[in-house]
């Protein structure tokens, strides 16, 4: 059963290796719900990382989350933080504002020599991300994009039962990720809602889980793609995209189909059919419940249960070993403008009804 | 727990009302493998049915069925059916030929005044299915095309608790159909692989399923659809259609994203995906193993595991309760019509790349 041990093992990080030292002193960019409830916490648990800087609107906002952590040395404003405040406090920025202003932090970021993780999607539109690309390239420090499905040991383990050809050749990818943003977020005028801040609501902010792990699992780019999108919701209608379904073609034949929805009851799974058996992961996406991996293939029915992973502990501590370890991280801005790209262009399927071309 | 009570009963036939009496005489016309493996022994044990007229290319291939079954009176040829032959040795006729020539069958049948079970899909063009749907609307007696899912309670108690609204508006249906066509029939000159019978291979023969069934649980017809096809072996190359992805837009705005392949692993599920709450039927269409109904609503986690059901024993026991009852069929010409024009559209969509639109 060699098949079977390739993937029992859903806990084992298989980039970090020992005796790696030191630490990687973060600047908090964006000092909303998730850096305070999900990354901040996750790097006190880190390893590798320290957060030392807050940046915000204001100083009082930044001060007000320095003050609950011990590490936090400064807390700036983002002016302050363009004119290179605090720049010796840190070695690394992570960029949690909303899509549409992280490319001001990248340059800044870039002019100042930072490591950035940036948090997906990489920008609103492909041209800011392409904007971006070329800010991350004149950085001699790396930049990484923030897809914590990729650190995940579930995801990793799957990807690997993939390319080793277990399941023959894949035919379906299959994802969808759903839940009730207005019940996590209770805000109608959240910059989620408006198209200038996040170029677009459900696709960019949840349709990113199914579609960048189908890329990621396949370890392939799309040529073809198509999108439809629907809104029940009137917080929904600026950006209209509620609910959104999209096909991707790969290029060795390979197609998924994929779902997304703020308004649909909370869901997550992504599964791949091959030619010779049938990988699920269900629950996928959601860092909060333990998972489960479903495997069939020819004498083989499987359910391989892993336990929770703290998903943006494990992002960080990632990308800090990559930085301490002299490491390029795998999903660079090249990487993250793929996914802009793929989006931008789905959101013109949507409303032309026509499949788009693209060109990796 | 009025929710779990609904849909747990997954054996009863709601259809059938007690104290139905008498018989309907089939006559098989085909006796491929599907009649003689999967219909002549389900009318075996029907209470309603019985197998009394074997129709085929030949006398002796229709002689040689009948042979193997005390019930059947007369062996004829197709010719010798369309002459009115040994046509008081039977009430209903089961067209199970290639698809297109399902519509000559039909016609006789018509004009010969006896009830239908028509295999799906109903026949190979749009064009000609509206042809059908003529013959059997000048039949004073029932067509019913054979969606055995229809007919399985399993697919019933789910149709009833989306209806019901307990998963508040449906969203997303996904579901799939796949297995190896060349493995269930080894044969590479099959009439499947052939457009001119067929219509089309895997979105025509099992696409259908996800496709039909959610019709079905949405009680809806769709508005817009879109499909891709891919083929890897060469016996696919004149359809082209090995594995299709489509999507259906229906009026409310739910999606419906399938996937179908004869040349990847045999899998099938379905699952509706509503504002509150998810049902998944997995496994869904094959009718050789059990089923398990996955339901998550607010408060409810089930799985409702449902024991094996012989799809074509429901089936011809639903159409010959119909006529015994006086009853008119759910799935007749009309409804068999609309699955055959969606597919003969996604076959256009998948040629041009484009949306295409229904008025039904």
């Amino acid at each position: 059963m060699d098949l079977l041990d390739a993937i029992d093992d859903v806990s084992t990080r298989d980039w970090e290796a020992p005796d790696t030292e030191g630490t990687i002193r973060f600047a908090m960019v964006g000092c909303g719900w998730w850096t305070r409830q999900a990354a901040i916490p996750a790097v006190q648990g880190s390893d590798y990382c320290e957060t030392t800087v807050a940046v915000s609107s204001s100083t009082e906002k930044a001060s007000e989350v320095a003050d609950e952590h011990d590490t936090i040395e400064a807390a700036i404003t983002y002016d302050e933080f363009h004119d290179g405040a605090a720049a010796d406090e840190y070695d690394a920025v992570y960029v949690c504002t909303p899509n549409a202003l992280h490319l001001p932090y990248v340059e800044t970021a870039a002019d100042l020599g930072k490591a950035v993780l940036c948090e997906k999607p990489m920008e609103a539109t492909a041209e800011r991300a392409q904007q971006l690309v070329a800010a991350a390239e004149r950085n001699p420090e790396p930049l990484y994009v923030g897809y914590r499905m990729q650190t995940d040991p579930v995801i990793r383990r799957t990807r690997d039962l993939v390319q080793s050809g277990a399941l023959g050749k894949p035919i379906f990818v299959r994802g969808n990720m759903s839940q009730h943003l207005l019940d996590v977020i209770p805000d109608t005028d959240q910059w989620r809602l408006d198209p200038d801040l996040s170029g677009g609501t459900t696709l960019m902010d949840i349709g990113l889980y199914p579609l960048n792990t189908t890329r990621y699992l396949l370890d392939s780019d799309p040529t073809h793609g198509r999108a439809n999108t629907e809104f029940d919701q009137a917080s929904f209608s600026e950006t209209g995209d509620e609910h959104v379904a999209f096909t991707l073609e790969f290029p060795d034949g390979a197609t998924a189909s994929c779902t997304a929805s703020y308004g649909a009851y909370r869901s997550s799974s992504i599964r791949v059919l091959g030619t010779e058996g049938e990988v699920r992961i269900e629950p996928a996406f959601y860092p909060d419940e333990p998972r489960t991996i479903h495997l069939s293939t020819d004498g083989i029915e499987a359910e391989i249960d892993a336990d929770q992973c703290n998903q943006m502990l494990a992002e960080f501590d990632y990308f800090g070993h990559c930085l301490l370890a002299g490491e390029k991280p795998h999903a660079d801005a090249r990487h993250g403008l793929v996914d802009v790209t793929i989006m931008d262009e789905l959101y013109d399927s949507a409303e032309h009804g026509e499949t788009v071309a693209y060109d990796f």
